[in-house]
């Protein structure tokens, strides 16, 4: 069976098992990965027994050449209604859309209709990658990998942070990959001590830190990874910082496993950096699921307990911030199995 | 002043004409456009005379470092709710945020607390450019409309559609563009009369249509062109086809001024292509505003009656589109003046 007819059925059985009759949604993602489809503009209901994507009439031709096992159906006056027509056509009595897939104007007129809210279907289904979407994932992964080696050695005093990023860009572009999966971060001295830093113009000195947190889109999978490194001779504060940071990575890593909590590998990472004196900075949760979104279900962080399936795939990213100094991530995008985990984004350290 | 405080500044004032005590955002391209600050996962609330973004602790001293015209406010307990707080502190009465720009759930939740539905106040903001953002923009028009004089001459029979993309996108990041503006459209032959075709790894035959519709991201700023030409020998049909999207192009052109109806303006073209007798294959609207986003305020279609106003751009592209056989489509990016136009992404065709 196609993989995209076979999550339907996988999003029909989770409508029985939830006692619903119908989903209906309006995201190009989750369409997107139930049909093949990624046509911003469109809406779909899949029911209990069938499912219909409503377009502009300008798709259809296309769709109808990608799409079998879903209706494609024109619809000039909207796609919201034309869905919500259909729900009432069909009579079905309990139709639910998802509240955090959807755009404020959009749920507010399925709301007023009596759709029902439901959230974290889609989100599941999508958590756990199989077939074909494991081999691409592990290509995205692997292209974000190399690039590590081929353009460190090429990162030298007086680079700015922006040509990093592109030669970063251009470098998995040249392997195949799409284009970025997300606004990279090239932090030089003290903006790795920004999580979030905006990679700039500045230039890199001699004997500081440089950190690279950055991925790309292959056939429509993320990957993300994170290295950092001393540009020249490290200070005895890095050092003991960095080896905090990779212990508890190496840790969280090591944690990962089908059944364990989400929470639990979080703790792990964050029991290691607070045991070190260091836990006051570090400031962001320890990973989040990566595939079709560089951020998705489920987040592994101390407020989230979601056990971990095999088949899903999360990022373990614990990072220590310096202000003014410098800042130590460690990331790697791993597939959870049922015994461990595969680090998809192996680079030589 | 820095633009971004005249901004909020101008947004104080549009509260005021709508009488309004505050206005709160949650999506980081509002709250970009106001403070020049763009990362994910903050809220903004701008009252008559203050403004404040919330965030999360790590974004903070990015943030000051950044930001002297807004307060910048950790926010550890959720960005939305600390937005409301700060609102129900100030005896905000009439505080309001816009249904377009939100997500579904932080919407519900903020009507939930009473604040009212206002749509347009920022999109009205962003649709007329001013200052540094026109020359930006001017400058990613640029880079797009160099880059099709560099990337025509190499598109030879045999190559793909894929191939051509990528093509197009190196040759505009070495430009300085950041990326594409969009997941930019290369057809050739029949996937020319799909409008909205997904670049594949189809080839280049002898003598078939070329459709390139693309455009870059340089400074925040995205460009749209959209150029058809015909590889070997044009059949009659085509250079019939062409010659009637040119003249319906070229009148749209003329026709856009400051106070011309953005209705007037499709009328035009649809008119042309109706009286040669190709009205039901211009199956889309005449072009939409552009500029943070591709598609923003105001669209030119025939349900839209907005007044054109000076230092507003937007694109005018009239196609007509064959299923299996070829579309003709031209677009321009421009930028209203009192008198006219000036064409932002002019090649030689």
């Amino acid at each position: 069976m196609n993989i995209h007819a076979k999550r339907i059925k996988d999003l029909q059985h989770m409508l029985k098992e939830h006692r619903l009759d119908g989903l209906l949604m309006g995201r190009t993602l989750e369409i997107g990965f139930l049909t093949g489809f990624y046509l911003d503009g469109c809406a779909m209901l899949v029911s209990r027994s069938g499912a219909w994507v409503f377009m502009p009439r300008m798709f259809i031709e296309h769709f109808r050449s990608k799409v079998s096992f879903a209706e494609g159906v024109a619809a000039d006056a909207g796609v919201e209604a034309a869905a919500l027509a259909k729900a009432k056509e069909l009579k079905l009595k309990k139709a639910a859309f998802e509240p955090e897939s959807e755009t404020y104007v959009r749920g507010r007129a399925w709301r007023k209709a009596g759709i029902l809210e439901h959230d974290g279907l889609t989100a599941a289904l999508r958590a756990v990658k199989e077939g074909e979407e494991i081999e691409t994932l592990r290509k995205s992964c692997r292209i974000a990998a190399k690039a590590f080696g081929i353009v460190k050695p090429r990162i030298k005093t007086g680079r700015t942070e922006l040509s990093v990023y592109r030669e970063l860009e251009d470098t998995m572009q040249a392997m195949g990959a799409k284009g970025p999966s997300f606004n990279l971060i090239v932090g030089f001295g003290p903006n790795s001590a920004m999580p979030h830093h905006e990679t700039s113009e500045r230039r890199l000195k001699n004997n500081e830190a440089v950190l690279l947190d950055y991925g790309c889109v292959y056939g429509n999978y993320c990957s993300d990874i994170t290295r950092t490194y001393f540009h020249g001779r490290p200070t005895e504060e890095f050092r003991k910082v960095y080896s905090i940071v990779e212990k508890a990575q190496k840790a969280g890593v090591a944690k990962v496993r089908a059944g364990v909590s989400s929470r639990a590998v979080d703790a792990v990472c964050r029991g290691i950096i607070s045991d070190a004196g260091y836990g006051q900075y570090f400031t962001h949760g320890t990973g989040h699921g990566v595939g079709l979104e560089i951020h998705e279900f489920p987040r592994l962080s101390p407020r989230v307990d979601v056990p971990l399936r095999a088949g899903m795939a999360v990022t373990v990213e614990p990072g220590i911030y310096l202000h003014g100094k410098f800042g130590v991530r460690i990331e790697d995008s791993v597939l959870v199995t049922r015994t461990g985990c595969e680090v998809l984004t192996k680079t030589a350290r």
